[in-house]
């Protein structure tokens, strides 16, 4: 979680235990996977509240078709209100979505994940709109996931950008560079070892940052 | 380490283990306490050679006085250079020297110095030269260190900003902000647990950081 609070609210009838459930899911997939400068407050919460007034029937068990419809609500919720957070982060101009797939476990996938997302060098690259496959690897390379450099593969905004070791040939550098322009920077990362994956956003990191963090004064 | 190639020299006669020892010695406090965004390189790498050519006796052991003198100037000598990393990082207008002391352990206060010098937020707030004790005690919060907010006491460049859970009433917040103006902000921060203590070098975070890292292109 990235400084926030956020208050959701459902007319459904639910038990706490089971709501609380679905939330929890909802939460580790979105607004802990979103992070902005890696600070993170003693605050930060995710609260939902349930009224009960809805017509419809009680939700019943956790293996009811009603409840899955609830905790996929609550996920895609979650997961467009940790989208803005990313968005909204200070001095953002572009969302940057870090995919990883091929890790030996989902804890891999995430630690890898997570390092390209925090890395600095990594969101100013991004800023800049530099498909520069080298700081994603060197973000690779302080982690402790199981990877060989010469399997793995990178792509930016759909292009393969570093492949077999070395950056792809067929790359078109400048049409990458051109989409990273956009809002949504997409980073995949596959490390094809097994089957784990995982997924963090964040923003760039652009002179905005600055100027809000440093010309604010207590 | 922050990106960095550091080679030494001596022309003192010692056996190499003897030289690793002091060696690693003098990383620990000062290229292993030293950051600039986190990024690090896989060629991270200080190298020490001696030749033996002085004419001075060979260091004997390493409880001898020649050992201590060789270590100290080592310790010296990685302390300036890592300092000088710090002061050079990129875009960097001064240099941030963040104490601990007084923590449960020492580990404690390895965890509570490094979280503050590496966070983002403390780090513009030196740049603005806003002495906000508020991003300091939530770099602490972030920790697993031990500490009382209602002991803790944190001072900036040599004035006591906050201590007895709240900011300090005769504190002359525009002085500290003035000092804080200067190439070297102190932040020291006195957990008052136990007798740990440690030290971390960083920078400001800058405009000039997003220039230089956003504006290279490879």
């Amino acid at each position: 979680m990235a400084t926030m609070l956020a208050f959701l609210a459902t007319n459904a009838s639910i038990r706490p235990s089971l709501l609380n459930r679905a939330l929890r899911s909802a939460v580790e997939e979105s607004f802990n996977r979103v992070t902005v400068d890696e600070c993170q407050s003693t605050s930060d919460t995710v609260a939902v509240l349930a009224n009960g007034m809805s017509e419809a029937a009680p939700i019943a068990g956790r293996t009811s078709a009603s409840f899955k419809r609830l905790a996929a609500a609550l996920s895609d919720l979650c997961g467009e209100l940790a989208y803005q957070i990313a968005a909204d982060g200070e001095g953002a101009e572009r969302v940057i979505e870090v995919k990883v797939r091929g890790a030996a476990s989902p804890a891999d996938a995430h630690e890898v994940a997570r390092a390209i997302a925090v890395s600095p060098l990594v969101r100013t690259a991004v800023h800049g709109a530099d498909p520069n496959w080298g700081r994603i690897i060197q973000s690779l390379g302080t982690t402790r996931a199981a990877f060989d450099p010469n399997r793995i593969v990178v792509r930016i905004c759909d292009q393969t950008v570093f492949r077999r070791g070395r950056p792809s040939e067929s790359a078109d550098m400048a049409k990458v560079s051109r989409k990273m322009k956009a809002k949504h920077v997409l980073i995949e990362v596959d490390l094809k070892e097994r089957d784990g994956c995982d997924r963090v956003l964040t923003c760039d990191l652009t002179k905005g940052y600055i100027t809000i963090n440093a010309d604010y004064h207590t």
